[in-house]
C-alpha cells in the first residue's frame, strides 16, 4: 500500500497530468478538460499509462480528472457516456496497466463546478460521493483529492474520501499566496490533515520550483501544529516565475501557447532533488508533463531508490546515448556538465521572457463565476472579449 | 495513389517525426536514433500511427528512419532485431494503421554512415537495395528517400527507388545555403528530379519558415531547368533562426533541451498557409511534431480540403473550445484574434533567445567523420570535451 | 529653503547622479569613484551641474560623493587635491550653476571605509565632520547624508550633520529587504528620523520601482511610530528586477555592461507618476541618469509644478517633435499613446533578460571588507579571481 | 592632414554622434535633428568636443548636421539663427577644441529635403554650396559628406566639395542591401571615388558589425574596379541586428526607446579590432556614441596607435580599476576575461529581443516623401497614426 512505502521511507514516483498529454494526442477537449476517453478511446489511454509505468511511475492514477456528474454535464457540452461509465472505465484501464509492473492504483476526485456556484455542503459532497462509489467496488488502491483552489471544498472531499476506509491524499492547487480566499498553505495542510488525509501536497497551477516552496510551508505548517503528515507535489511542466495567485490559468498562454515554457528533462532533474531535498517523498507532476519527464525523476532518484526505470533501457544517463551520434560535435555534448550548464534559448527573439497574467480578481462566490449547463453564447463572450481587449 | 491525389491538386498532410515523438515516450533512444520499437514495441509504434492518422495524415510513413544494416550495427550499439525483422514489422504497422483511415503507406530510407565514411557508389546502393526489397514484398504504396544532407547520396537513393516502378519522393534536409557540399537548393532540386523523383522538398534540420523558403528555391530551379515536380516539405516543430547551415544539430540545445523552441498550433497554421501559398502540396512535419501539430495543418487547410480531420472532435477551432472555460477571462481567449497576436513569453528570464551552433566546420571526407561500429571510448570522447569546452 | 518648499507642498525635482555621468564623459575613474574631477575639470563638472539644472533640477548637489578623506586615500589611488580642495571646489561650482536658476545647494556626505573596517563611532563622526566644516563655510542650503548601506553609519551621519543647524536629509541605498544588517525600511526610517533627519528616503542600488516601493514602507514605518518626515527618492536609472539585497553592486553586469538596462524617458515619466502617488515630493535620480532622465520626471509633473523646465525648449512632449521627422511612418509615432506601448526590444538576441547576482554573503565586519589603503596585489586578486570563477 | 595621416598607415580615430548626444543634454531637439546649439548654447557644443578629444578623438567634426538652409527652414521650425551663423559657429568651437590638443578640424554636410522632394541637380548643388563657402572661409583641414541614403546625391555632394581643393571623405548610411535605389555598396563606393572622394565609407543607421560588413563590401567593388581608396566606418552605438534596409530610424524604438540596444565599451573594443582588420583606418562613430565609446577605440588600437588617450587617465583598462572597489567580489570582474565572455542581461523580461521593422515600403519620388515648411497638421498626421495601429 501507498502508507506503507512511504512510511518505509521509500520514494514513490507519481505519474503525469493527463488532460494535456491527450489533449496533445487528439483525445481530450481543451476548456472542458474532461476524460470521456477512458470509455471512448481506451487503446490511447491504456497506452499513456504504460508510457508513464515504463518511465518509473508507482502510480496508476484513474483517468478521471473532472469526471464529476456536475462538471460532465457543464457548459453545453453533451456527453455519449454516462459519469459512471467513464469512471468505471478509468478505473479498469489504471488497474489493467498497473498489473504489468509495480504500481498502485489511485482514484482521483478534482473540485466541482457545484462548490463555484455556490452550492450546499451536502450537495457538493453528494458529488463526490458519486465518484467514490465507484472507486470502492472497482476497489482501488487509494484515493487522491486534487486540483482545489478552497481548501473548504479539499477539506469537504476529504471528509467524503476517508468513509471509504482507504488512505487518503489531498492537494491544492496553490502558490505560496495560499488558498483563492487567502488561507496560507500551512493552515490549508493542517485543516486537511485534521480533516483525515495522509498524503497532502500541491498539484498543478505553478511549476516545481514554487510547488516544492509551496509545500515546504505546508509542511513547516503541519509540523508546528504538532501533527504527522506524508508530502506529494505534483508541479506543471511549465516554468511559471510571472504567475500571481491563480496560476498558470492566468497566464495569457494558457492553455494553447505555453510551448516555449515547457521544462526539459534536466530542469526536472533539479526539481525531483529539490523535492527529495525538501522531505517530500511522493513526486510526480501534472499537467505538460510527458514520459521522459516522469522518468527524468527516476533517474536522478536511482541513487535512493536503487534502480532505474524500464524507460532508461532507451535514454543514457545525463545525454551520454549521444556518444554514438554521428558528428563529433555532438558526441561533446555526452556529459552532465554541458547539460546542467545549458542556458536553452527560445529561438523566439521577438518574444519576451515574462508575461502579465490575466485574472480579474474575483473568485468562489462572484457572479461571473457561477457555472452554467447551458452553452456559452455569443452575447455572453462579446462582452468579455471586450473587456479582455482594454485590459491588453 | 499519391501522384493522382497530387496531380488531381489535392493537398496531402504528411504526419510528423517518430523518433523525437518515440522517444519522449520512451521507445526511441537518442544518440543511435534507430527504430527497433516497430518490432520491440509495436503498441507504441501503432499508437503514434493512429495519433497522426486521427490528426489528418493522408500518409503513414513507414518507421524506417535509420533502418539500414549499416546504422543498426553503429557504434557499439547492439541490436535484438536484424534490419530485416524491423523493416518489415515498420510496413505491417504502417498498413494496419492506414487501412483504419484514407491514408497511404510510403516506404522511408535515409542517410547511411557508409556514404560518410566514403564508402563507394556500389557498397552505399546496397544499403538502400535492402530496405527495398522489404518495400517491395510488402507493398509500399510509394517511397520516399529523405533526411540527406549530401545531394550525391540521394541521387543514388533515388536510383535504387526507381528501379521498383513506385512513385518516388526525396526530401533533403538542407536550408537555403545548400548541401554540404555547397552545392543550391535550386541545383540539388534539378538533379533529383532528373535522377527520377517525382516530388522533391525538404524534411527536418530548419524550422517551417527555413523550409518553405528553401523548397520555393528548389521550386525556381526546377522551373527555370524546365522541369516539373511535386513540392514537398516536413519541417522540423522547432523556431531555428541562429542555425547555420547544417541545422538544428548543431544548436547547443540539439537534442535535449529543445523544448524552449517548439512551435504552437499556431505557428503551425501559419506554417501550413505559407506553404500552401508558396505552390507545396505535400505538407507534413519532421522532428518535434507531435499529433496536435498535425491537426493544426489539417485544421488550417480544411477549406481547401474540405473537411477536417477526425481528431478535430477535440479541439475547437482557434481556440473556440475555451468558451466553455470555468473562468469568464480564459473564455475571452476564445477568439483567432487573441492567438494570432500573441507573443508568447518563455518564462525563462535567465535564457538568451538565441544561441551560437557549434558545427566544427568539416563534412563528408574528414577523418573526424568517418564513422565506427565499436562503441566510442573515453579516450575518443575526453578530445571531443576539451575542443568543445574551449570553444564555448 | 528646502523645507518651506515642502512644507508648501511644492514637488522637488532632484538631480541625477554625477560619477557615472562624468565617468562616460571621461572624468571619474570607475572603482575609487572619488570626486577630484571639481577640482581636476571644474569645466566638465559645471557642464554637467548646467544640463540638470536645465533639466528641470531644484537642487544642485555639491559633487562630493566619496570624497572624504579616508576614501580618497584608498587602495593606492594617489591625489592631486586634498579633500578640503575637493570639497571647496565642489561647493562654488554647485553654487555657480545654482545661482543661474531657481535652485538650492545641497552639501553631501556618504558611508565611509572607515566603518566598513569597523572604526568607532568618534572616528567615523570626525570623517563626517571634516566634510561638513567646508560646508558650513560655502553655506551649502541644507545637508543630505547619502548611499548608507547600515542605517546604524546613517544615523551618525545625521547626528553630524544636524550639529550644523542647517535642514537635514537622509538617504539609505537599501530595497525591501532592509539595510545589511536586516534592519527594514520602516526600522530604518524611524531611526533617522529620530537622529533628527527631516527628509528621508532611499537613493542608488535599486531601479524606480524597487525604491519607491521601500520609501512606501519608510513611510509606512514613520506613520506608524507617530512621527512626521519628508519623503525623497533618488533611484537608479538601471532597471533591476534581479537584484537581491545589496542592489545593483553585485548584478554582474556591474558596472560596465549595464546599459542594456538603461531606463527610457518614457519609463522615468511612468517613475515620477509613482512616487508622486506614493507621497514622495522629493524627486530626483542617482547613478546612470541623464539630463534627459531629469527633465521626463520635470515633464511628468510640470501640471503638478506649474510649468515645463527650459530643456523642454528642445523637446516635444510624448514625442510630438516628431512630427517634423523626414519619414511619415516616423510622424506617426509623435503621441503619448504609441510610446507607452512599446515593448522596447533589446537587439541582443544572445542575451538574457535577467541575471544572477553576485555577493559573498557578507557585510560590514567579516574580515573580507576590512579596506586597505595600499594598492590591491596580484596576489590578493588571485584568489577572488578562482572564486568567482568557480561560482559561475 | 587627414590624408598624410592615412598614406601613412596611422590610425585615426573618428569623433560620435552630436545630435544624439546633445538631445540626451538637452540642446537638440529630436525631430528637426538640427545644430543650431552650435551659436544657442556654444559651452555644451564646446565641452561635447572636448570630451571626444580627450577621449582620443583625431578629428572635431563640425556640428553641421543638417545645416543647410532648405533643411533649417523645414516643417514648421523657425530659428533665431541663420544658416550662416550655425555653420560659422560650429567652426569655430571645432578648431578652437581642435587647437587644445592632435585633431584635424572637418566640414559636415548631410543629405538635404531638397533632393527628397525631387529638386533639380543645381538646386541641390546650391544648398551645399552655401555651406561650403562658410567652410573655405573659416578653413576646416577636409570635408565630409556624411548621412546620404542615395548614392545620387552623395555624388553630387562630393562634386561640390571637391571644388574647394581640400581633402573629401565621403559616407552613406546604408547596409549591405545597398542604397534605396537598390545601389550596391560595392557599386556606390566606386561611384563615390571616382566623382572625387579620397575616403569613403558608412556612417550611422547600422551596428558596427553591418557598417564594417558593409565597408567590406564597398573595398571590395572599389578594388576590382581597379581604384584606390581609403576607407573609414562611423557606426551607430545601437545593437540593430533586425534592422531592414533603411536603418534604424524603421525600429519601432527610433529614436526614443533605443537605451537596451546601447553598446558597451567592450562592444566597442570588438568593432575597433574588426574595423581594423578589415583595413579601416579612419574608425569613429555617430548616433549613441558617448565620449567613453570612442575611448573604447582608442584603447583597443593603444597597441597600434603607441598610446593611450587622455581620458584613460580616468579608466583602468579592461576594469582593472575595479582592483580598488569595496567589495571583493566586485575586484573579481577586474579582468578582461570576465568582461568579454559576460552576456548583459536587459532587466526586461517583459521585452522582447527583436523588433519588426515599419518602412512603407517607399523612398525618394513618393508624394509621401515630399517635404513641407509648415508645421505638419493634426489632419495630416490622423491618417499616419491610423495607418500605423493598423500595422501593428
Amino acid at each position: 500500500g501507498i502508507l506503507e512505502r512511504l512510511d518505509a521511507g521509500e520514494v514513490v514516483i507519481g505519474d503525469g497530468g493527463f488532460v494535456f498529454a491527450l489533449e496533445k494526442r487528439g483525445y481530450v477537449k481543451a476548456g472542458p478538460w474532461t476524460p470521456e476517453a477512458a470509455a471512448e478511446h481506451p487503446e490511447a489511454v491504456r497506452q499513456l499509462h504504460r508510457e508513464f509505468l515504463r518511465a518509473g511511475s508507482n502510480v496508476m492514477q484513474t483517468f478521471t480528472f473532472y469526471a464529476s456528474d456536475d462538471k460532465l454535464e457543464n457548459r453545453g457540452h453533451t456527453q455519449r457516456f454516462t459519469g459512471q461509465q467513464i469512471n468505471e472505465a478509468a478505473c479498469d484501464l489504471a488497474r489493467e496497466v498497473a498489473s504489468e509492473g509495480d504500481a498502485l492504483v489511485a482514484g482521483g476526485v478534482s473540485q466541482t463546478p457545484s462548490y463555484l456556484s455556490c452550492k450546499s455542503e451536502d450537495d457538493v459532497k453528494t458529488i463526490f460521493k458519486k465518484q467514490i462509489d465507484v472507486f470502492v467496488q472497482k476497489d482501488v488502491d487509494f484515493l487522491i483529492a486534487e486540483y482545489f483552489e478552497h481548501v473548504e471544498e479539499a477539506e469537504w472531499a476529504v471528509q467524503v474520501l476517508k468513509t471509504t476506509g482507504k488512505p487518503v491524499a489531498a492537494t491544492l492547487c496553490i502558490g505560496p499566496e495560499g488558498d483563492l480566499n487567502g488561507v496560507s498553505p500551512g493552515d490549508c495542510a493542517v485543516r486537511l490533515v485534521k480533516a483525515g488525509a495522509q498524503i497532502v501536497g500541491i498539484n498543478c497551477h505553478f511549476d516545481p520550483e514554487t510547488c516544492v516552496k509551496t509545500v515546504k510551508m505546508m509542511k513547516e505548517g503541519v509540523e508546528k501544529a504538532g501533527l504527522k503528515a506524508h508530502y506529494m507535489s505534483q508541479p506543471l511542466a511549465y516554468h511559471t516565475p510571472d504567475c500571481n495567485r491563480q496560476g498558470f490559468i492566468d497566464l495569457p498562454e494558457f492553455p494553447f501557447s505555453l510551448e516555449p515554457r515547457i521544462l526539459t528533462r534536466w530542469d526536472m532533474q533539479k526539481y525531483a532533488r529539490e523535492a527529495y531535498n525538501a522531505g517530500i517523498r511522493y513526486i510526480g507532476g501534472c499537467c505538460g508533463f510527458e514520459p521522459y519527464h516522469i522518468r527524468a525523476l527516476a533517474e536522478e532518484l536511482a541513487p535512493e531508490r536503487g534502480f532505474l526505470p524500464a524507460g532508461s533501457e532507451k535514454h543514457g544517463t545525463w545525454g551520454s546515448g549521444l556518444d554514438m551520434h554521428t558528428k563529433p560535435w555532438v558526441r561533446a555534448r555526452a556529459r552532465r556538465d554541458y547539460w546542467e550548464k545549458l542556458k536553452p534559448a527560445s529561438g523566439r527573439p521577438f518574444c519576451p521572457s515574462m508575461s502579465v497574467p490575466d485574472g480579474w480578481g474575483i473568485t468562489k462566490g462572484h457572479a461571473d463565476l457561477m457555472q452554467q449547463k447551458e452553452a456559452t453564447s455569443q452575447d455572453q463572450l462579446k462582452p468579455l472579449f471586450d473587456r479582455a481587449d482594454k485590459g491588453l
